[in-house]
Parts: structure tokens; C-alpha cells; sequence
């Protein structure tokens, strides 16, 4: 499966004083979808940098079609849109409880030796838990 | 003129484990240009607010080239790209004191109607002001 | 009951650069953890805004003993301290995996009229909810 | 001069739907408040860490007293309250534009080998300059 669901309940201080989840931190919300969807791959994000790899972010768009609101349960759909030996992009879809598409994502992340600061190829065993089919 | 300079410093808070600027505080960034592109133009946007316009953000995309660190302090150069009667899209260049290019963004945003919460044409003199040739 | 325990993991925007959750975003945990001792109690937060009544934070104070670091799994214990006709008092201890206390923190909240910004009782049948033996 | 006076306009980004600053976000203004103090002082927090030496927070008390709101202009007052060889305690003071005290807060923070982990006396030269009479 190519994407994976993850739930999580707006925050009081994710609001901002239009009465709705400020724009910028979505950026957030997609960080934890990305974060579980490699979780379930088999992937922990926390052990790929104890070992050396990050992958920062470098490029993000966002879509905002409908708000969301304090303490709405969100789902969001994390879609791993493409991958190559060093990067690895994703899209991204949340949607309320009403199940109404609120925003749409995208990012671009690139697997970088932490040590170097160098874009690498992850290790295959990694390569082998993206693309392993389930 | 058809663009603003805002220098801010880096806080503490903004930074992440990466050792730099977390990249979803980008957007914090560039909501301070454009309120201060706007100000600079005459018009203050919490006054806009209190006049029951208010500015949300439909779209944001960033390019990351290079980190933004603690303690940098950076100038923003905010441009207007095109503006028509209900939207507005602005371009952002983010610099580091040694001149480095370090992040490029775009945002479009509507004027909205914050009784109706529907899109508006804001009054002839915000336009005049947003217009006005320096 | 007295108290109620919420879970979360730590997110990477959490973090600054010491590698740990910045000191500054426990506020933002102890919000959730009344929130859901809220909920657990058959009060929503959110319903009692719609219904004109906020509860701002008047004092917050947290000691921080040991750090939490990213992705960690949470444990936050919300205990009612206090709670008089216009004040409510909670005590928060936050606990790693290892059952390990890293932080404890207490903070005094006033009922108030969103239509006048006066302190209120709020109603009773909130009030019973507070209170209610389980 | 045992305090230092600094100034920074309230971002939308820190507000919440309070239509007020978030009261966890008063966190990041005293750290702005004591780095600033710190390099008034002649050091550069930034360049503590790069020399090892970091400052964790290990307690924060703050008091809500009135709001701070979007684009206020706020003037923050941080006051050395004591030092000791590996403490050093703050009092803070927040002001908006109409001179009204906001909010005050009081932070301990403890100077730490950052490869050890351990509570350390910084160097003399340190020391020094916190302590000079201007």
C-alpha cells in the first residue's frame, strides 16, 4: 500500500486569531503523516538519524481549500508519490471528520549523511522496507 | 517599489534537532514580510482586520537551498507579484548576512469578507495604496 | 477521579536545537492534558467557547527535571488541584516510557464571559460535570 | 545596569483564537529577552553553545496578568535576579505600547557541559562579563 492514515486532534494552540489552524502549521501535521507512514513501513525516522541519516526537507507546497478548527479529529492521507535513490516525495491530503478535503500537500525530502551534509543513497535494507510491497 | 526588506533575527525556538531553522516556521517569516510590505505601503493589516477584511493564505509553496541558523540575522525580500481584485501573490527571498540566498517561497492570499467569509474586493483606497507608484 | 492521563508522541517540531523538546512547548502539552481530563469529565472545551465561556491560563509554572527527547512516547498525568466558583487549579507530571518524571507543572485558569471579559461562574450543569463522583 | 530592555511586534503566528497572544508563546519572548541581556553584555549565546556550553531552562513561572494582542509593539524588560556559580535566574517584565505590564515571569537556568551533560561554572571570562558594572 502506498499510503497510509493517521489521526490527530487540533491543538488549542495550533489556532490562530482567525479562528482556524494557522496556515504554517500544517507543515507540521505532514511531518507526523510522513513520520507514521514510514513507521508502518517498518521505518523509524528517530533510529535513521541515530544512525546518520536525516532528510530534510527541500520543497514544500500547500493547497488550502477549507479550514480546520480547534479540537477537529483530522485524518490525513499520506502518499508516497515517488522515490529515487536519494529523495523520496510525498503527497498529502487531510481531510475533518465530515470527511471534507480540507488541504492538499506535497514534499520533497533527500536523504543526507549527517556527518558529510551530503545527499547519500540509504542504506538497501532501508531502500528494502520502502519498497517492500505489503 | 514593488518590494520590502524586513531583517529579523533567529530564535531559539525556531530552531529543531537538525540544527536549524525548522522548516514549517518559514511561513511565520513570510507572513511578517508581507504584513510589513503592506505597512510600509500605508496600510496595516490588523487595521484591515478591525475592518472586517482579512487576508487567508489559499496557497504556499518553499524552496529550501540552504539552512537558516540560531542566532542568524536575515533579510527578507518580499515582492509583490501580481495582484488583482481579490487576490494577492507575493514572492519571497530569504538572505543570510553573507548574502546567501537560502530560501525562496510564494503565497497567494484572497480578501475575504470576514462577516460573510466569502472573497471581496477590498476598498478603492486599500487598492489605491496597495497601487500607489513610489 | 481526580486526575486523567493523556498519551502523545513527541513531534520533530517540538525539538530545538538542544535535541530535546524546547522548553517552551510544554505549555502546549499541559493545554491538551486539561483538555482531555475535560473530556473525560463530559466537558468539551470547544462546546464551552461556543457557549461564551473561556478559560485563559492567569499563571503557568513547570520545573523541568529530566529532557524529552523526539518521538518519545508521553505519558501526561492531569490532576485537578483546585477549583473554586471562578478558578480552576491542575497539577501535570509528565512521564517518559521508562516511567521517568521529566516535568511537572501546575497552572490556574479563570472562568470568563466571553461577551464581557469578566471573570463568571460558569454554569451549573457544568459545574455538576467538574464535580461528579466516577 | 541589571536589566535590559528589548522590542519585537507580536506575529500573527502567535496568536490564537483567543485573538490573543498564546500564553505558552510568552516562553520564546523571554528567551528573545535574555539573549538579548546576554549580548548587551558582550556574549554571544550562540557562540556559549559553540564553545560547549549551554543554558537549559529548568524553571519558568509566568503571570498572565493582561493580554498582548497581534501586532503589538511590546517592550520587555530582563532583569538579573541572582547568579551563582552555575545558576542564573531572570525576572522578566512585559509592557505594551500604553506601558501596561502584561505579564511577568521569573526562569532559572543552569550552565551545562554540553558534552557531558553535567552542570558546570562557566569560564572566568564569562563570569566576567556578567558581572562588570556598566
Amino acid at each position: 500500500m502506498k499510503y497510509h492514515l493517521t489521526q490527530f486532534r487540533v491543538r488549542y494552540s495550533e489556532t490562530d486569531q482567525m479562528r482556524v489552524v494557522y496556515h504554517g502549521n500544517y507543515a507540521q501535521y505532514f511531518e507526523v503523516g510522513r513520520v507514521e507512514w514510514l513507521r508502518n513501513k517498518g521505518v523509524s525516522y528517530k533510529w535513521m538519524e541515530e544512525n546518520n541519516i536525516m532528510l530534510p526537507v527541500v520543497s514544500l507546497s500547500i493547497n488550502y481549500k477549507k479550514s480546520a478548527f480547534y479540537d477537529d479529529q483530522l485524518t490525513l492521507k499520506t502518499i508516497l508519490k515517488k522515490q529515487s535513490t536519494v529523495k523520496i516525495e510525498f503527497d498529502y491530503e487531510l481531510y475533518n471528520e465530515q470527511q471534507e478535503l480540507l488541504t492538499t500537500g506535497n514534499s520533497i525530502l533527500v536523504f543526507v549523511n549527517m556527518k558529510t551534509g551530503k545527499p547519500i543513497a540509504p542504506p538497501q535494507y532501508i531502500l528494502d522496507l520502502l519498497n517492500k510491497i505489503e
